[in-house]
């Protein structure tokens, strides 16, 4: 079995990159043309019944919430602000009107929050349902944020709190679009993506985009109540879950000290939303930890991180 | 078991229009703004193993240019010019990277031929292999036709020869983007779909859309030699099969009778496809047959188009 990192850097690679576009695979979103001052933003995330959520189990109102909040997080993830959805659905045969009415109107609610207008979609039978959804998006050329763009002496930070955000946190959690917005308008935001395989991964595919490696501050990572509780992947482990889980959806992102220092200087985070600064990053590759800012000593951590594929 | 049909017109009641768009749900792609002179067109379209092709039986090639080329159909059929290619797979256990590749790669081959390039995508974990590909184009202002806009008295014209299409043409038809932008260029269509669901339903669409009805020719009907073999779904009738098998994906439009005049005069078709005047939009609702342009005798058919859902 192939993981999907692994099969998206083969695809990357077989898809050759095409003249004009800003950016293609290798983003939270590709940046394409749109008019002099704005490039326009695609992306498109699946859900799939039995991986991303149960249908017997969950809400349809929360699947459609979250169908479209996966995709609002990617645009938030370049700087972007969302603009229109496609939705297309594979539907198994016992499924009601009921409830993919429901799944419309969880999706339509969030939207409404994010000016994010379904435009159209397309539908399909399947064993298994499905809701696979595009998202246009729009950004202003000099607001763009790509994942390569972080420099040697970045801070490296991160908002809300990290881990077991499978228990619930996944169907319910407000995509970063505002926060986002807020940083790209006062700062300069080097490099972002959003989590969504776990920090120590996602970290990871930040900074190799980047060509710089990264130093952790293991007392800085922001632990949520659910892994502290034992809730989250890693179990008796919070700072296992706070690292490995996947589906935080949070930003992830660097700036340079100064501007760090700033961002975190509000008293009350990130438009109230928490924002720390979990390391920095370096001239060399690969992500090293240390106990905290000030301790010399850097060790490795043998764990992975989510594998949703 | 409610119809897609059906099902759609829920939906669309339930979302509703939003302001500043050109159009939403209920025409082979959305149409939003881009810039002064164009508009941006977004179409989905899934494909799903088992019900739209089969895993053991199709080339991978095939499947990727199938999964392709019923998007650019789409696009084709608001005059517009294909760009950008998202793709959303729903990959099962068993599949190999060889088979992804094929399958990459007989997408690509196709965008190559009409400039449109795979931009980016998402990979998941599903039991049955599906395939949801977004496309992005644009259409000049100008250019731009909708469902909506058959007027009384214009011919009703088709490309290509119709039914018979899932004995293989399904997976190797051309998408008549080319057809579409020299017809847009040259001539005034006022209403334009593609063939996806047979020639009875998706007129019945094109001409409720406008507020019309039609007057279908039967001597004018272009029938497939794979219907005309009795390999359609109609099977010893083979004009059933070229008005009620769906996946024709030939263009459906209707233009004033003098350039109907002038699109038929072309020695060739056109571009060298075939091209038919096969009625003409009336005034009042519904369907009705004659059986040549010069008969009188009107009258109605019982069959019903293809139902992929």
């Amino acid at each position: 079995m192939i993981s999907e990192s692994l099969l998206i850097g083969k695809i990357r690679r077989f898809l050759p990159a095409a003249q004009g576009i800003r950016k293609g695979i290798g983003d939270d979103a590709a940046v394409l043309p749109l008019d002099k001052k704005h490039y326009l933003l695609l992306t498109v995330d699946t859900i799939v019944d039995g991986v991303d959520f149960r249908l017997t189990e969950t809400s349809p109102e929360l699947v459609g919430r979250k169908a479209l909040a996966i995709n609002l997080s990617d645009i938030a993830a370049m700087g972007g602000e969302p603009c229109h959805a496609l939705v297309a659905l594979g539907i198994p045969a016992g499924l009601s009107y009921a409830w993919i009415r429901r799944f419309y109107s969880g999706m339509r609610k969030l939207g409404k929050e994010f000016n994010t207008v379904v435009v159209g979609g397309d539908l399909s039978r399947s064993k298994q349902f499905f809701a696979s959804v595009t998202v246009a998006g729009k950004v202003k050329k000099d607001k763009l944020v790509l994942r390569d763009g972080a420099k040697t002496g970045d801070s490296i930070l991160v908002t809300g709190r990290l881990g077991g955000s499978l228990a619930g946190r996944h169907l319910t959690f407000t995509p970063r679009v505002r926060e986002a917005a807020y940083l790209v308008k006062h700062f300069k935001i080097n490099a972002m993506m959003d989590l969504s395989d776990g920090l120590m991964r996602d970290l990871d595919v930040l900074m190799r985009e980047s060509k710089k490696g990264a130093r952790v501050f293991m007392d800085s990572i922001p632990v949520s109540q659910t892994a502290l509780r034992g809730s989250g992947q890693g179990k008796t482990n919070p700072l296992k879950s706070a690292l490995c889980d996947g589906e935080d959806f949070e930003l992830l992102f660097t700036a340079s000290r100064a501007d760090a220092k700033n961002i975190l200087a509000g008293r009350d985070g990130l438009l109230g939303t928490p924002v720390r600064c979990i390391g920095k990053a370096t001239a060399g590759q690969g992500i090293m930890f240390q106990k905290n800012e000030k301790d010399r000593e850097k060790f490795k951590l043998p764990w992975k991180g989510y594998e949703h594929f």
